[in-house]
């Protein structure tokens, strides 16, 4: 079996990616102890919040409260999501790690999703570099649709290969492939992931992946196959995208760290303390979460034996 | 990325294997015209009912009645599974196309589930290839706990290796690996299933994985990779083992006909036809199911573009 990097990092998505589509606003209080205790479980990265109007996004609209109040663990970097200059200003004010600005690869996604098409996206963000450049902050971009559309169906692998193109020439550090509606397969995710990384060794990519069709693990263990180290997952599996409603959102930090962690692929996780905060998530959010390892345990969990057996 | 075959089988194991850890007893009509319904969406296989004594399995008491009643489809291989000589001897009765014995490869979860040792099964194998000789019938054996078991723990890969070569030498002539209780991670299942093939490359070789930590499909796709082409699958991802709860059974067989048909892998599955047939499953079993592509659609599904946008 081709074997992927023997470390692999994980960024937790759910404080933004999650929280960001649940119905109910999590009090301000209760997001910074719950990031704060994701800041221990041993993720290398925390997208904190969005620094987006909080009318578009009102569960977040306490964005510089939450970064005001995390504690900053050393070796954790903290992402804000950024829409506009605006949002950059506020991020570097609140000093965060890494900002990740996001553009559909589809332009009918875009313009659902963030009222722009790609090209409209592309120049914001050479504003938004603008304000950030100097200030060392790292800059991503997160490729919405690119395995697919829920509206347009297939996008093509030379529309998002432009798109990083387009995004390095402006300066943006790191990419971020997203299988935003679950569409991927991991056929597809080896193949396009394979050609970026051909083509771009050196880029910092990431694999963001829906369990929307229960395959964010293979494409996960996929991509991995072809090199990427870097990975996307929501706590419990949170998120979704609101155009297409699903069984299931983000893949699962505590599913995804268990799989490398039984492949003996390093993430750097403590297994058992991620557990102990997705236990609690269903209090935070108020309703069940579709991650499975906390509530089967890991494969390490021995049973007793059946009595009257043996 | 390593492809596999261009093309697999599945044997769906909902009616056995699912059914038989359900607390409600499905109607015999009910069942026949469920395996009716299952033998007409291009599955290759159906493991039909257990020839076990009532008292042991209740839910499956209607064995006999089940095969005699169920239309028999060309091209679909019946399958029963059968404890001892008195099931083999009802599983000719009924024309059974192949028999299915199980025995564990750790000696505590075949105590605790089957009342016998490994060698102890293997003894009863004999018997039981005694009586099928020369009657046409394909006798496969399921090895539980393959890659792992929940009592004891790790399962020497050469136990499992040399629980194959008694089998093989009794005149069993298809062998099934099996992740019981859902302990299984990629590496393990390419290393197991590429040192098997290896060893016996003519060898009827199926893998039956759970995704009781969500590793089902990608279980089957590092199978698949090294060749695998048979795989047990349950409608709905039914079942589980009362040894080891969690929160899922079986792989879901349409989230596993999904997956390859997305990756361009034939496996003769119509799956409008199984995702209809997947939707009656709450109403036939009585509760909800955690199949995820029934309940976001294939990834071929396309969305009206929401109003406002554009």
């Amino acid at each position: 079996m081709p074997r992927g990097s023997e470390r692999v990092t994980l960024n937790e998505v759910a404080p933004r990616d999650g929280l960001q589509i649940e119905p109910r606003f999590v009090p301000t209080a209760e997001k910074i102890r719950w990031i704060d205790a994701l800041s221990r479980t041993g993720v290398a990265k925390i997208e904190a919040t969005s620094f987006t109007s909080p009318k578009a996004i009102p569960t977040l609209r306490d964005a510089e409260a939450v970064m005001q109040g995390i504690e900053r663990v050393p070796g954790v970097d903290y992402v804000v999501l950024v829409p506009n200059e605006k949002g950059a200003e506020r991020a570097l004010a609140v000093g965060a790690d890494e900002i990740n600005l996001v553009l559909s690869a589809s332009d009918s996604h875009g313009r659902a999703n963030l009222r722009m098409s790609a090209e409209q996206s592309l120049s914001r963000f050479a504003g938004i570099l603008e304000i950030t450049r100097g200030s060392g902050v790292h800059v991503n971009a997160s490729i919405s649709t690119a395995f697919g559309c829920p509206f347009e169906g297939a996008v093509p692998q030379r529309r998002v290969m432009e798109i990083i193109e387009r995004l390095l020439a402006l300066g943006v550090q790191g990419i971020s492939l997203c299988d935003t509606t679950g569409m991927a397969n991991p056929q597809q995710v080896a193949t396009l992931c394979g050609e970026v990384l051909a083509r771009w060794p050196w880029l910092p990519l990431t694999l963001h992946v829906h369990d929307t069709r229960g395959m964010g693990l293979v494409n996960a263990f996929s991509a991995w196959q072809q090199g990427v180290t870097r990975f996307d997952a929501a706590l419990g599996g949170l998120g979704g995208c609101p155009f297409a409603p699903g069984a299931s959102g983000n893949v699962c930090t505590e599913d995804l760290a268990h799989m490398f962690a039984q492949m003996g692929v390093e993430t750097g996780v403590d297994l058992a303390r991620l557990l102990a905060v997705a236990e609690e998530l269903p209090a935070l959010v108020g309703h069940a979460v579709p991650g499975q390892v906390v509530k089967a345990g890991s494969a390490e969990r021995r049973y007793p034996l059946p009595t009257g057996s043996g």
